[in-house]
């Protein structure tokens, strides 16, 4: 059993990966961190009351590097450069799923703020299996995907050969109230939300400029893109609508079926896609129908799993040489 | 007071229009008719009793013919024109909530079925007051729009001018479940809507050709147009978000108010609109905003009202030379 | 028209007041004060755009004066009497929304706080129309009830005469959540509340002691009260089931039709009630049903219409001899 | 491993033991039948597309008796009698999640329909492991409880030895809309469901007597229960609040907690319980607080679990004498 620890346990995708890694065959969880500290794992989350008992400790990089060998970090952008890189030195591991090393450092800086840990920024993998597996298995650290960006990359990545050059991109992206975090607002009270739809920062919101940068970096492609998340009246679950111009009239579903069937956690679909398949699961549902030129693919995800924690394990499993599949949920929360 | 009738009353439609109706100051509802008849208005729609009392006759042209001036026909595609034209050799005008008055005879032929009432079509008028006022205010038949094409047209008539040649527009659409009527079916049971969101009939949907015969109509330009319509955990409201190529770099927001800041029942908003306030309204709130040349444009309807049952009647209003606002609800359900 | 104010107009009920006000046929609203004043109504409620053009004070109780005849209070408790005290000394009627006049000075006390306007409270009216009317016309202050004992009152009293002695009276509540008001709070965030539902405050809820004073004012008994409120995932709509026990196996619906025949807002139904059917309006549902001495009542309420607002401009048009349903919503969200 | 057979494998419940055989420890899953048969089981689940490749039989009973050692059974009341004499003939350990065996064939005749097998239904032990465990060792043929039972059990036995003689209980019990099945009916049409709560079948419905029966053979006490069953928008997940009159002040607490402080699937809350916290587990989670002698009760199962599939697990790991808790899911949907 490889020891590993989570540092930020309080949110909902910290609960995630505590949820995951209490029945994963070959990672032992033995150390969860908060800022704070203090009490049981059942104390912050009390669905975990006679599941797990775990204590919660003020997180110390040190400590973590005394007991684990690999540490998924669940901290907000900013703070967990400090602390990744403070256990990289240790000779932890890492799998961050903040920002924080997913883009290059200028366009970080652009988007975020300023960097301060120029050196690992640029040794950083980018965690998504399907087209970074090879450099996953070589890395110390991984900077774990956004949701957005992992449900509009499966999706649109496929595509990017046939793609009509200087034809922008529209991705409408729906997202359930979960991947706003616990933190309260206007925007999540329940009167909100029930009942509603809206776009929010829409073409500005910073996750397209992490699409953009992998197309290019895949592809060598620089498309427009213009990215409008939505947040719909459901906990949890992702649908990305993907709109394309093609240079030619290619078959959908041969071109993904083609790049993922043998994926273990991609699924391509000759219907519709939704999210209530995949929450729960790590998996990504994928349909594609073209008319003409015009293409329109959707992608659905779990935003916490497959969009954060599940996709941490996965890649922490492909780190460590293990079976990608091992302990990772593929059962939906369905009906 | 002018008396009017409602054919078609048991559906969603019907009971908005019971509800306009009942209360309006110059339409006087002196029949109300379904397929069978029988029973009260407030067996048909038990949150009705203790407001009105009236009894449901079986559907009957010539009794209309007796008593009313104008009918609200809220009947099913294809039933629809076959009472229309009995009541119109009658004298009584019509509005039509149906579809099949809304395209060109070959249009509609092509999507729906064989047309029996070619004298009619041609002559029929598209209730989209804002664009078709003064031929509605000369017409003795109004098709009312479709719920999609109404929010999709108020929403991308007003950058046509502007958009680019050649480029797609992609129009991503969510509705609430009662678009799909009271009908039941795999896709609307609870369990199937709840906690999820999916695509339906993406790109064949058959409001597209409603939206390209408009603008084609009043525009005389040919876009490629691609509709994907989506269904969403909520009761009532939809929004269309529009992504357009435009030609130059033009205000969204200028165009937009320039518009519409004189007409009643379109708001234009500085931030992104959302349905729930226009749930229960005859209001499309629209936004737009622009990225380079890419634009974004996001309208929101009740589905039901502005979608169907408040716009037939302000096209009734407006048929009569009525004041367009009177008896028109624009109290949202909010909270 | 009598110039009417409100004051407190920025939560729910305040908006309810404002629609309602708003196309009132004998009250005229004149007057909107917050306690910080400024913009417009449409600023601090969006959806009212295009709809009411009317400033928002700084709400002074000179001012109050000066424009208006009668004040609706939609303040939270303990300021509501401070307001309530000078306008009453300056000529004003008030129909006030909090609780800082329903109580027994005693009673309000044990639960609240300190009263400061102790003369008043004496001569409030508590505004449940079916049982306080003739007090309500003569009255210049009307302490308006909350919903929960609102639905519970109008469920049980009909069926205290027939209750047996010393058996308790269980009530279960089922609130929607814009009763918990606009304050952010875990417990209202969207996450909490979707999928979800749990009692809070279970027998020891402050809307029991309001319950059981008014109980033994009319009836002079004093049943064992166990109230126990719970929240559900729904933004309005309340609704009460009560269990009580019989002396005699009387016929409920025969109970409740004898005494509610004639009220235009209470629906005795014979089939069990729901939300939908009254959320938007000022209807109460109810139905119950007997088994042996065993009865059981559920009461349907729009808790911020019969719960609040739509319920004080009912006490308002009492007080001045208007007809009770003038102005008032009867036509419920449905769908 | 114990080769098992699930026999009903569309509905909901039969979904539910198809998750959890699937990654059972100890059972393996040999056979899955329906009525019709046919296809691969992702064909009627689409959620376990490259999760699970079993082919579907058409339900045969010398097919199961072939192949399994247990099976069990999610088919219609009335349908399992037949198929499980059949098995149990054949030598095959049955857990029926069907009404068919709960009761007394008695009581069953009266709420059901004339009973086919009146052997085994003498023989059937009632699978409520926290009161029936060693029975259930013992048996061949278990009667998984339905779960109104489950939760209204579980929340007031421990209460029956201190209740009042002859007063009666009430149970407030508010479900899921999956508890009703897959089938179509208006009342499970989402528009019907959201935002609403309603009654259905108050006092009369069929659980009432499986309780009964259970508290008599448990206590020989026959109190009077009045069970009134709500619908509310839930997918999954059932609340029931259980009002009882007590004869002496004992602590509730000290009462729930030494009965069920050892038990691994019963949760002891000092805070009001919620449902979200059982959802997607075999917990059951209960709250209990006294006033004077009157006590109110709060127990929230997984309906589809706690409630059907995984107690029907849990009672074949006790039939076999597997630990309790092997395979059995305890990770909450939170969120």
């Amino acid at each position: 059993m490889v020891p590993v620890a989570i540092i930020g346990a309080s949110g909902y995708t910290g609960l995630e990966l505590v949820k995951i890694l209490l029945s994963h065959p070959k990672f032992e969880l033995v150390y969860v961190g908060t800022s704070e500290g203090g009490g049981n794992i059942a104390d912050l989350h009390p669905s975990l009351s006679k599941v797990a008992d775990i204590s919660v400790k003020s997180a110390d990089a040190d400590e973590v590097a005394d007991v684990a060998e690999l540490a998924f970090l669940a901290l907000p952008h900013k703070t967990a450069m400090d602390f990744a890189s403070k256990l990289l030195e240790r000779g932890v591991k890492v799998v961050d799923l903040s920002a924080d090393y997913r883009l290059k450092q200028e366009t970080y800086e652009e988007h975020y703020c300023a960097h301060k840990d120029g050196k690992n920024i640029k040794e950083a993998v980018y965690g998504l299996p399907e087209f970074y597996r090879a450099k996953i298995k070589e890395s110390s650290l991984v900077a774990n995907p956004g949701c957005y960006p992992t449900a509009s990359l499966l999706g649109l990545l496929p595509f990017i050969p046939y793609v009509k050059e200087d034809a922008p991109i529209f991705i409408d992206a729906k997202s359930g109230v979960s991947g706003a975090g616990k933190k309260l607002s206007p925007t999540t009270h329940y009167v909100n939300i029930n009942e509603n739809i809206f776009a929010y920062n829409p073409i500005t919101h910073r996750h397209a400029p992490e699409i953009a940068e992998k197309i290019d970096e895949l592809f060598l492609v620089q498309p427009q893109l213009n990215f409008v998340p939505h947040l719909i009246p459901v906990t949890r679950g992702m649908l990305c609508s993907v709109y394309m111009q093609l240079e030619k009239e290619i078959e959908p579903f041969e071109v993904l079926e083609e790049l993922y069937k043998d994926e273990p956690f991609v699924r391509v679909k000759k219907v519709p896609v939704d999210i209530k398949s995949v929450a729960g699961t790590n998996f990504c549902d994928i349909y594609a129908v073209r008319e003409g030129k015009s293409l329109f693919v959707s992608a659905a995800i779990d935003n916490l799993l497959r969009g954060a924690s599940s996709q941490a394990v996965v890649n922490a499993n492909i780190m460590y040489g293990f079976e990608e599949e091992l302990g990772i949920p593929k059962i939906a929360y369905v009906p």
